[in-house]
């Protein structure tokens, strides 16, 4: 009783947290829209400022708010009841999403910029955002060959999952720290008379805007490293234990584990590790015969 | 033998990675005095400019490099054999160094600003600048008063191990998304005929120094959430076994470890141990008597 108590307990603190989040990053979404209708030029799509404001809007809506969604999508306790594949392409799907609206803000930039002949990519911001573009959509297309496609063997899965793992967290603070770079540059150029140095309401706001985003990058970051709050794995984990699981993969799954990878991903992918069961019996039948 | 040649092979990666670190950090701090005394007016302590650049160097030496290796420093294979204390005093005294180069560099640019009546804390950067310094200094001192003093119970170690490691992690994260921001500033202030736009050199060699800092923190933090690169449990960990460890300890334990906290932390303190054990014998021979 004590310990149902206790898991209660930790379900509403998860739910809470959840909450708190999901406040922390509308809100965010909903500063970026008032900066740019009632600070700025609104949005266009003709090569002026109010195509230049699109850049805010959908990095923080995809590639800060969708993208941190898609982090912490397998934590969510009423999706449990779900398969896991059918989690990982919500995963996939969410992560797709915020990939595109990333794209689409950087053209918004490009054509911005080449209608006012202003330079490209001369910023330690567009060259750690490029840079954070690029390596978020060979992420996104390693993880879809290696753990959603079923021809990955398992010591492949199991070998990839803690790097899968680091590079998603590592890129979406990245992310974060490029979104204030740029809030930074933005209110340096877009502020004159009064100056961003004179604290006018909307360098203030943009500024509010900024530390949600850092808030809400923490969030994500401490609700995806609490290893109690992961999936459980597959009940019928043991009975499926694929024959790929040798001595040495037990090991790295065990360090897998500790950075917070969802065990059940390579105990209970119970259709590869049929389909590796299946090859293994065959090899023997066609051994024995 | 294979599973010894597994662990040199992985010792052997494990150095490879801590040189590229270090060779990246130090890298950092050379570009940054390349960037001061080559393209900008060196230092001095006179409210002029080379007073203000103090705050890169100092930041880039103390509040990254030196924060870096601190974080690390546990991991080091050589160190294994030295105390859990002096491990901690070390740690701690890196950080306490790094706090005070944080601190003078601060003071640096408020004198600057002051000199040149430059408004204070209006920027994104200063806001989120200053609440990683407090953060810092609290993180630094209660990690003092619960980790080190020898007075806090092992359960209150226990309980609050996950939130040090996270709270470390996110911090050093957040003060390198912060010199970014800084970077960033400096660069649209500071170039002018020709501007940041028109990528002269210093543009170039600064954004470089950005782009190092990503990596530097990129590679700290994969080496500081590898579970199998952790600093091993004490020998006597199952002897020495605190009273405080009760199941409700361990499954905190548990969900710790995952967390990339040192468990030898927790179960070879020894003289903590000791003294809990003491506590309850005494406890024990009055309730007997």
């Amino acid at each position: 009783a004590a310990h149902g108590a206790r898991k209660m307990e930790d379900y509403g603190r998860f739910l809470a947290l959840l909450a708190s989040t999901l406040l922390v990053g509308f809100l965010s979404v909903i500063l970026s829209l008032v900066w740019v209708f009632h600070y700025r030029e609104g949005l266009s799509w003709d090569g002026s400022l109010g195509e230049f404001n699109w850049h805010p809007v959908l990095i923080i809506t995809g590639f800060v708010f969708i993208q941190g969604i898609a982090i912490i999508v397998y934590r969510l306790p009423w999706t449990w009841k779900c398969s896991k594949v059918l989690m990982k392409f919500i995963h996939a799907g969410l992560n797709t999403i915020a990939m595109i609206l990333a794209i689409v803000s950087m053209v918004a930039v490009f054509e911005f910029h080449n209608a006012k002949n202003i330079p490209n990519m001369y910023s330690l911001h567009s060259w750690i955002g490029l840079t954070a573009v690029i390596f978020y959509s060979l992420q996104l297309f390693l993880g879809f060959a290696v753990f959603l496609l079923p021809f990955a063997p398992v010591h492949l899965r199991v070998a990839l999952m803690p790097i899968h793992v680091y590079s998603g967290l590592t890129i979406f603070a990245t992310v974060i720290a490029t979104a204030l770079m740029g809030i930074t540059e933005k209110l340096i150029f877009a502020l004159k008379n009064p100056a961003y140095s004179a604290s006018p309401p909307e360098a203030t706001l943009v500024n509010c805007l900024g530390l949600l985003l850092v808030i809400f990058g923490s969030l994500i970051l401490w609700m995806a490293s609490r290893p109690h709050w992961k999936r459980p794995p597959a009940e019928n984990a043991k009975i499926l234990r694929p024959i790929g699981a040798t001595p040495e993969g037990t090991e790295v799954e065990s360090t897998m584990t500790n950075s917070n990878a969802d065990k059940s991903d390579l105990r209970g992918n119970t259709e590869a590790a049929r389909k590796q069961n299946i090859k293994f019996d065959e090899a023997g039948q066609r051994s024995t015969m």
